[in-house]
């Protein structure tokens, strides 16, 4: 009975894989990206001489330079610069911290901290206050009329029981996204939040946060695990007060851009497929997982096509955003000049969740389109993305879903890594691996030929 | 008719899929292992504490007593200690090598080797001779009239093309075992091996070699990647000679030992599980990844499984085993005994390819056995082990099928960051992540679990 189950679903099965000669251009593709790959080489470029690339910055100036010379050197047909207005958000200075508390005798102790995304500083004096802790948003709620003239210590668990830790990021960056209004809604002076990490060192993590426009807009800092994990046992037997200088602050808009570069279609050119990543990076790292990878492994593609000569049907084009951490303004400009023009975007691809091995695709789109890509799956499975999941795809291209219902997906990478580095100091070169990069831009390049040769 | 098929497909799976009560206690056990693992912290003690632990070194002494004294903190009811003579291999001192060539002026280059594993030393004297490149076996007989006398340099580069870093493991190795002996055939002095590895350093990678009694034994080292390619580079225009110093030798067999752990089966007592990883490591590292990993799994396993309170129906053994990397005398003793005791053994599963993030277990037993666990896949695919594969195990392990036909299986995590490190001075606790090495102890508890209950 088993095994007549088994024939029957491999019959049905048959009737949908793909032809054999899918099969052998996809190993061709992964051939020239495994042995004459140059992502890794272009990632030590724009990591090592470029370096960190926040929306504004000089350094976001000489990664679109560099973006557009290694686009055209990676084959593209036409390249441009597309411009669009980005926040100009500064940290200002070093960030700085200590608690202090008196023990058998009066401590002092230095805290690893780093300013959260688009916050606003202290002042040059600093602030000084006594730290109160809460573990959730219900446990600030119990504790609201002790809070004013405080800084709010959120000391949420990043939870290990999600295997994905994506799922512990969704569930905690609540916390640093609406934390200091909701804080600040009950009279807070200042907030620190627990890095969103797994990691077992003691680097903080930055990352966006929004203040309500309600509240008084107060200085919010993220804080290394150790020091959280030492702070939160101090405060289990005694008061004890934190010290905070930051120097956040916005400058005037300015003028950013999407690097794009282009293969026209042969056959239907103006069916346009969309693949990137986002040149952007924090000011405190080199932003090598967040987002160089999806940069270098975008023109990955591109390289490997031209290299083995295929021309694609449709009109392929390869985008590094401007400006995703702290207001995804390239994403938004893309989409609006493709409305603006008209044009038709069947299909696009991101890869924003680090360099490492590939696992699958998350996939947005109707349920025929999903089961398509399902269908190939016997394809992508050996190259490492058999896991073909729904929902998802990319802060940068999440826009063109809602202009145009465009299907979307997202490399889904291993996930386990990645919060030990992310929007911290260590998110540099030396953590990205040479092969799990270049895999991950073979099942890229595999699924986009995929969509070229059949649509979705 | 797509859907029609998937629903049956769904209805025919359904027929097979275990209880809703497994997806639950398998949840318990990841949640016990992901929020309370000892894993990580054992792994810190036996590589830093203990280090390289190389068969009949200090290092396996002190191992196996940390190894019975861990067992018994994780919870074992038993634990015992199972003598066996292992070869003892030393190093005998540090390995030195340089090339000489004459550019537009005579040029001395350092070269980073090391020795490979049971290979003669050259004595203190060192060798000198001319070196002669070769790509392949092949390439040797083309050559093997200019031999004699030289140097036989293999620079038979691992093929970046399998996706499997371990079939590029299987193609390349060769070189290492048979390449000393197969170029003494022809009269050669001595063996330089390129690394099989894919890593963008140049730490040479050691490993065992086997000389053939029939041809002299010649000095054999390995060579790190970069020197390899800039040899090859000299020697394409340029005579080159290489000086070599290594110092190995064979001390007297001596005594090691399997350490085991065992919970005793409540129902089936004389059914027996093997679960286990290696305790000896090369000389020139931590063993952190090879096996470290595996050891440390194991007895995160036991220490889940007393944790939460499971009680075994059949009899489950934790074993590190000894001396796999020169010798596997460890899995021969094990499965000796065993057959001397007419023991009854059900299934063995081994962690020995890294403490890398888990993809899935390759299996070794019969067609309905491989269906078995196939069955379980829903249940073990969450936690990352979705890809059952057939063949494999692991080489402690080996000697019970062969001796009982016990079904094998082994865990097999991501393979692309494991030939970076293995057996070279960089397989150390800094490059083992903490989450991953925790699901793989996962995963293998849910398997151990599974064949408790059901049997294979």
């Amino acid at each position: 009975m088993k095994s007549a189950a088994f024939l029957l679903i491999f019959l049905l099965a048959g009737t949908v894989l793909p032809a054999q000669e899918d099969s052998a251009m996809i190993r061709k593709i992964a051939n020239e990206i495994l042995q004459n790959g140059k992502a890794y080489d272009n990632l030590r470029v724009l990591t090592k001489q470029i370096g960190p690339r926040l929306a504004g910055s000089s350094g976001m100036v000489k990664a679109e330079a560099w973006g557009e010379k290694t686009m055209k050197a990676s084959g593209a047909e036409k390249t441009w610069m597309q411009e669009c207005m980005v926040p100009h958000w500064v940290r200002g200075g070093v960030d700085e911290a200590y608690a202090d508390y008196t023990s058998t005798k009066a401590v002092r102790k230095k805290l690893d901290i780093v300013a959260l995304g688009n916050s606003a500083g202290t002042g040059a004096k600093g602030l000084k206050a006594q730290v109160i802790e809460v573990t959730s948003f219900d446990d600030l709620e119990q504790k609201k009329a002790q809070v004013k003239g405080k800084i709010v210590f959120y000391n949420y668990k990043f939870n290990p029981t999600f295997v994905n830790t994506f799922e512990a990021y969704s569930d905690a960056n609540k916390y640093r996204g609406r934390g200091p209004s909701a804080a600040s809604q009950h009279g807070a002076v200042g907030v620190i939040v627990r890095s969103m990490s797994h990691s077992t060192d003691n680097n903080p993590h930055t990352g966006g946060t929004r203040y309500d426009s309600a509240y008084p807009v107060i200085p919010a800092v993220a804080i290394g695990l150790r020091d959280a994990d030492e702070l939160s046992e101090i405060l289990k037997t005694k008061p004890a007060t934190v010290f905070l200088k930051t120097n956040g602050h916005f400058l005037p808009d300015t003028i950013g851009h999407n690097v794009i570069g282009e293969l026209t279609g042969s056959k239907y050119p103006d069916e346009i497929i969309t693949i990137g990543g986002h040149l952007d990076s924090w000011d405190n790292c080199e932003g090598a997982h967040d987002d160089g990878a999806g940069c270098v492994q975008t023109m990955e593609v591109l390289r490997s096509f031209v290299a083995i000569g295929y021309k694609p049907q449709r009109t392929i084009r390869f985008v590094l955003f401007a400006n995703e951490e702290n207001g995804t303004r390239g994403g938004q400009k893309y989409a609006a000049e493709a409305k603006l023009k008209n044009e038709k975007h069947i299909f696009a691809l991101e890869s924003d969740e680090g360099g490492f091995t590939p696992r699958g695709f998350n996939m947005t789109g109707t349920d025929e389109q999903y089961q398509k890509m399902l269908n190939w799956k016997p394809l992508l499975a050996h190259y490492g993305t058999g896991e073909i999941a729904r929902g998802g795809g990319g802060a940068d291209i999440g826009p063109l879903n809602r202009t145009f219902k465009t299907p979307l997906a997202g490399l889904f990478p291993d996930s386990q890594r990645y919060f030990d580095i992310h929007h911290s100091r260590n998110d540099v070169f030396e953590n990205v691996n040479k092969r799990e990069l270049e895999l991950g831009a073979v099942n890229m390049a595999a699924l986009i030929y995929l969509i070229d040769k059949y649509g979705l």
